[in-house]
C-alpha cells in the first residue's frame, strides 16, 4: 500500500486525485491533507479519507474546518490540524507518507514540495510553478535522494509515458500540445476587449481559473515548456509547442530516427493521476476508454506567437535561466491577479510580464531563498505595473 | 558492427534495407543477399556489398546473374553462389551473419527465417506470412533460443515501439491502422468490376504487387492481426482495426489505465527497417522529420467488413487457430495471383479463401512439415475453385 499526502485537495487535481485513490482502496491510503479556501469540501474530503494531518490555508480557516467538523461530529482526535506554509510542510513531510501529490496551485507549491523531496518522498507532480521557480534545485535534489518526480499534468504525463519508447541521448525534440484555449480563433485585434468571463470559458479542459487564464494566454504552455525543460532535461531549442484544438493527443516525443510517438486519451485528469500514483505499474482504469472511430478530425498548428506574446516571454526566460523564469512565474501570477479583478485587460498580462522580465537582471538560483526573493521583486514589480495599467484603464 | 543476412534483397523493403545499410557503413555490414527475379538488380546489389553469398530463385536466375557479374568484371571468387529454397536457407544461416532481414514475400520466406531462428540469429521480421503460417513454431523458438524477433512491418513496428511504454500484462488492446486502400470510398456494387490495374493503385505505400492488392482487400490487415497475435501474444479479441487513410498514426497500443500510445511518422520504410536493425538502439536518421503542423487531418474509422470481407476470415482463421491461418494465407496467394492474372474478379478473392476455409478440418501445427502440407493442400484446392471462377468469367 502507498501511503500519500495530497496538497491542494480542494482544486480540481485534488478532488480528482481522491476520486482516482478511492476507487483502489487496497492500493493507497491518504495520510495527509492540505485543502484551499473551500472549507466545506475539505471537511467533506477529511471526513472521507480521516488522515492523520489536515492543513488549510490560514489560522481562520482552520478553526471554520475543526468547528464544522466537531458540528458534524467527526473524532476529532483522528486528525491532527494545521494551517498555513509550514501546516502544508507538515502534511508533505508527514512521516507515515511515501509519496506527496503537489497540487497546490502557484508559487505556494514550491516549499512542500521541496521539503517533501528532501526527505526522500516521491512526488507526483501537477503544481508546475515549483519546476518553473526553481527546475534547477528540484532536480538535483531528486538524483541527490535518487527519487523520481512523474508529471500529473497531462502533457507531461504524455511525454513520460513517451520517453519509455527510447532513451533521453535518443530525444531529437519534445511537443507539447495546446489546445489554443478559448480565443485561438479570435482576430489579434478583439482581444484587447475579452472579459474575465470570456477567457475563463475553456473549449476542452474544466481547471481551476488562474490555469484557465494561463490556458488562454498561451501561458500555461509557456510554464509547460520550462517545465519540461527540468523534468526531461531537455534544451528549449528542442521543445516545441503545436497547436490541437481537439485535446486528444496529449503530447509528443520525436526521437532521433525520426519516430513520433505520441499519448492518447480522453480528456479526463484521472488518467494521468492514477499513471502517476500508480508508477511505474498500470492499473485497470474503469473510465471510459477513448472511442477512436468517433474522434474528431485531429489537426495540429503552429502558435500564433504574435497574438499570444506569452509563450514567447516563457521561451526568454527560459533561455535567460537562473532566476528568470521564477521573475516570469511570479509577474503572470500578480498579472492575472489583476486582469480576473478587471484591473487590466488581457493584452496586458503580457506586457505587464515583458516589462518586469525588461527590468530582471537574471542572477543563479543557488538556494530557495533566492528564488523566493527574486519572486518576491518581481510581483512588487509587477503590482505597481498593473496599478499603472489599471490607472490608465479608468483614465480611458 | 553488426554482419546481415538479407532475404528478399530486390524487393522494396530489401532495396530500402541496402539503402539503412548503406548509410550506416560502420554499424552494418551485409554478408548475404537472397534475391528475386530481377537479375540486373540484384548483380547491382552484389557489385555494392560484395557478400560472402548470395542466392537465386533457382539455378538458371543464378547462371544469368553469374554471366552477368563475370561480364561487368566482378571478382567472382568474392562470392558463393547459390540457388532455391536451400540457397536462401545458407544465406540465412551463414555463420558471419548474426541477423537475418528477412523480406522474401509470400511463404518461400517461412524455411530460411525458421532455419536462422534455430541458429540464434536475431530476426527482423518483413515476411509476415512467416508469423502467419507458423507463429506458435515461430515464438516457441525465439523463447527457445532466447532470440528477439523486431518487426519491420510498419504497424507491428510501431506497436512494438509503444508497447516499451507498459508491461505485456498492462495491455488491453492492439489499434493497427489500415490505409483502407485504393477502394475505401468505392461502393460495393462497383468492386466486382475493378480491374489489377486499379487495385494496384495504392494510395500512400508503395509496395510489391501481391500485398498492394492484399491492401485493397484488407487482407493484408487481416495477416497483419494474425501476425500481431503472435508476436505480441495478444488474443484476437483483443486486436482491432482502424481505417486511417492518412497513414500517419502506424498503429496504436491501448494500455488497461485508458492511456493509448501511437507512433507516427513519414511513410517511408526506412524508418522501421532502421529501427528494427539498430534495435534496442535508435540511431539519427537524415530522412525529413514528421512536420506536424503541415499533416493533413487525420482520420479514424471502423472497417467496412460487409465490403471487405477478408478482414473478417483472417480473423476467423486465427480463432480457428492450427493449421487455419497458414491454409488461409496459401489460398490468398493463389487467389491474389489468379486476380492478377485476370482469372477471377476482385470479389471473388475472398470468395476463394472462404471456401478453402470451409473445406478445411484445423489440425495442430505441431511442425513445419504440417504447415507446409497444409499450405499445399489449400494451394491445391484455391486453383481448383479459381479455375472453376475463371471458367465461370469466360463463360459469362
Amino acid at each position: 500500500m502507498k501511503i500519500i499526502s495530497l496538497l491542494g485537495s480542494t482544486g480540481s487535481i485534488g478532488t480528482n486525485t481522491l476520486r482516482v485513490t478511492s476507487s483502489f482502496p487496497k492500493q493507497f491510503r491518504v495520510a495527509g491533507l492540505s485543502g484551499g479556501k473551500n472549507v466545506p469540501l475539505l471537511a467533506s474530503q477529511i471526513e472521507e479519507v480521516r488522515p492523520e494531518i489536515a492543513s488549510s490555508g490560514d489560522a481562520s480557516l482552520s478553526a471554520e474546518l475543526q468547528s464544522l467538523l466537531r458540528q458534524r461530529g467527526y473524532p476529532m482526535t483522528r486528525t491532527r490540524f494545521v494551517h498555513g506554509v509550514e501546516g502544508h510542510i507538515e502534511v508533505s513531510c508527514h512521516p507515515e507518507s511515501s509519496m506527496v501529490l503537489s497540487a497546490i496551485s502557484g508559487a505556494a507549491g514550491l516549499l512542500p514540495t521541496y521539503r517533501a523531496l528532501e526527505q526522500g518522498k516521491s512526488i507526483a507532480l501537477a503544481n508546475k510553478e515549483t519546476l518553473v521557480m526553481a527546475g534547477d534545485l528540484m532536480m538535483r535534489k531528486s538524483r541527490e535522494k535518487q527519487v523520481e518526480i512523474v508529471p500529473v499534468d497531462s502533457e507531461h504525463n504524455a511525454i513520460h509515458q513517451c520517453l519509455r519508447g527510447g532513451l533521453g541521448k535518443e530525444v531529437r525534440r519534445l511537443i507539447l500540445t495546446a489546445s489554443g484555449g478559448p480565443f485561438r480563433e479570435t482576430p489579434k485585434n478583439m482581444l484587447s476587449s475579452v472579459t474575465p468571463e470570456q477567457a475563463l470559458n475553456h473549449p476542452t479542459w474544466r481547471m481551476g481559473r488562474k490555469i484557465t487564464i494561463d490556458s488562454a494566454t498561451l501561458m500555461n504552455k509557456g510554464l509547460e515548456v520550462i517545465e519540461a525543460s527540468w523534468l526531461f532535461g531537455v534544451a528549449a531549442d528542442a521543445i516545441d509547442v503545436v497547436v490541437h484544438p481537439q485535446s486528444v493527443v496529449h503530447s509528443m516525443v520525436e526521437f532521433i530516427d525520426g519516430s513520433v510517438l505520441a499519448q492518447l486519451g480522453p480528456t479526463d485528469m484521472r488518467l494521468a493521476i492514477q499513471y502517476a500514483l500508480t508508477y511505474p505499474e498500470r492499473r485497470k482504469s474503469s473510465l471510459p476508454a477513448l472511442d477512436i472511430c468517433r474522434l474528431p478530425k485531429l489537426e495540429f498548428f503552429e502558435p500564433d506567437q504574435d497574438k499570444f506574446p506569452c509563450l514567447h516571454l516563457a521561451y526568454r526566460a527560459l533561455r535567460a535561466g537562473g532566476t528568470a523564469p521564477a521573475v516570469l512565474n511570479a509577474a503572470n501570477e500578480v498579472a492575472v491577479e489583476a486582469f480576473l479583478n478587471n484591473g487590466v485587460a488581457f493584452q496586458e498580462i503580457a506586457q505587464i510580464i515583458g516589462s518586469v522580465l525588461d527590468a530582471h537582471e537574471p542572477q543563479e538560483a543557488c538556494d530557495l531563498e533566492m528564488v523566493l526573493k527574486a519572486d518576491a521583486w518581481a510581483r512588487e514589480e509587477a503590482r505597481a505595473f498593473s496599478q499603472t495599467s489599471a490607472q490608465a484603464v479608468s483614465r480611458a
